[in-house]
């Protein structure tokens, strides 16, 4: 299997892509291939006295950093590692791509090198979430900050599909985030999805609130991007923020701070839990290929466990079942689109 | 000090109603308006055996329950508790209004009996939040899913006076709640009413993340009713799901488990630090009178905080500040509504 990573993705390139390619061939023994500048990685692959078989390097020139504008990325800087990695899913020189690099630059050559699915509008972002007993899919989160009902939609058929494959369901339950939960409650786009929400042939079980995520009802939420984003780091930042409010409060006798020294391990097995390494990556469905994207700090075990993914969706062929999805539905979601 | 009190509003009514006005009388020495049915209400006040000056109970022979529609029960319910407390206002025999009952059937009832203030398009619900090193104003709470840039440069300016009442601040720091911080960044909403943000003679230190939030950068964080609510009731079910993992992954070993108990005390500050209970109620800013909504689950000590909150607006002349703050600005957002 060919896996494509961005050895100029993370803040701290290429070291954490490097360490996750060699850890990746050890596991797999694929070699993974390495787009970024030649002669640093070569420099850096010997210094670390490295089994030449374990990757393979391709020449990009040009680094795309986090200050590149998107838009811009993909045509002018047609030879950064990115554009480079990417093309070479549309040339059929590679199965999956992996990036832990600018987001908007990803997603950018993306639609500009492999294009969407036939009849899709927009491409989404999706990411596994932790849940009472499991995990969840939020969709969208962040690509597309302005939706419409058609956007929903398709994101539900994405995300409904990418749930089958990691979460090996046969009929993942589909919800919208909401606030309330009863048909007519929430913003306009979701009161305005709703209707055709149970109209899709999904396992659509209406709308969601925050709570009912967290408790597992649900294995896709599905929401426009913004919401997405904002539900995500709020998550993120609101358990940053209790671990601080905990350790602070732990600390500020002698007794609770030897209770914490003894409940350490059980904090060490919640970080482990918790640990968003452990989803790798966020999938950008819809594109003519498949396409990972990492966070920015992503160490070498969130890479691995980025490519894992990259190979499962590789062997599960999820973007021939995206395509199959998207065009059984296809004939739904033009005639909502009529409508709406 | 007139503070009306529904006294059917809680899940649980009318017993935290009562038990507070019994507390609150003992702290302030203001008897307690409570509306309701007066039957019910005297019964239960005898067999508490209460001091008869603690409170005054106005008859209403309705109740808004939880499953009143929020457009009829103004004029359908206008002999209920809510409907009753607010037109105490509006005649100008109560100071303010205080319920925990149905949030659309006290804002329909407020909205109708009270009016907005002059030149503001829609209140807003504004609560206060947690983070570090103190608090934070989230407006809209969830009264507005759907808002144009008029409603959040409003929000702003109703935000920014209950800032200077509550935290008792000059200036305090305005931000609007995105995803990324530039100026461009967000939905389209957010991106349009930024540059009218820059104008309005507030401080606004521009966009923040949720991230930004918890840290303590803003006092106000302007936003969406729909996002608002998105935002707190996350924050709610994650802390929620992460006490109750602390909780498995401690009690699994006997180790941590003694840590736990050691622990213990921090925990308990850490729930009283954190309990929603100690803010009370949710102003909703911008109609003509002071009315306050607590949430559905409040207990006693919730109630007595919303009063506290109540008599601070009526001592502050919360209403006035907010009259002449949205009278200064109401030429530059009249300009800005042309305009946008």
């Amino acid at each position: 299997m060919r896996i494509v990573l961005d050895a100029m993705g993370s803040d701290t390139h290429p070291e954490p892509e490097l360490r996750a390619a060699i850890e990746a061939f050890e596991r797999w023994n694929d070699p993974i291939i390495l787009t970024g500048q030649e002669l640093l990685l070569n420099a850096k692959l010997s210094s670390m006295n490295i089994n030449p078989d374990a990757v393979r390097v391709i020449h990009a020139p040009e680094v795309l950093g986090m200050k590149d504008k998107p838009a811009q990325s993909a045509r002018g800087k047609a030879q950064s590692s990115m554009a480079i990695g990417i093309q070479m899913l549309k040339d059929g020189r590679a199965d999956a791509f992996v990036s832990a690099g600018n987001t908007g630059g990803v997603m950018a050559n993306a639609l500009f090198r492999l294009g969407r699915i036939r009849g899709l509008k927009r491409p989404a972002l999706a990411t596994v979430f932790p849940v009472r007993g499991g995990h969840a899919i939020i969709i969208d989160l962040g690509a597309n900050a302005d939706c419409r009902p058609i956007n929903l939609l398709q994101f539900a058929i994405l995300g409904s599909e990418y749930a089958k494959l990691i979460f090996q369901v046969q009929n993942p339950r589909v919800a919208l985030i909401s606030i309330g939960e009863e048909a007519g409650k929430g913003n306009k786009l979701v009161s305005d999805t709703f209707p055709d929400m149970q109209g899709l042939g999904l396992n659509f079980i209406g709308n969601i609130e925050p709570k009912e995520l967290f408790a597992g009802a649900a294995d896709v939420a599905v929401m426009d991007g913004f919401t997405g984003n904002i539900l995500v780091k709020t998550t993120e930042a609101a358990a940053r923020f209790l671990f601080e409010i905990i350790r602070t409060e732990i600390k500020s006798t002698a007794i609770t701070s030897l209770g914490g020294l003894l409940a350490r391990p059980a904090f060490d097995r919640i970080r482990v839990r918790l640990d968003p390494a452990q989803y790798g990556a966020a999938p950008l469905l819809g594109v003519k290929g498949l396409v990972f994207v990492g966070h920015g700090r992503s160490n070498s075990n969130a890479l691995v466990n980025a490519i894992r993914v990259a190979r499962d969706a590789v062997k599960g062929n999820l973007l021939e079942a995206l395509v199959i999805s998207l065009k059984n539905q296809l004939s739904l979601t033009d005639i909502m689109e009529e409508v709406n």
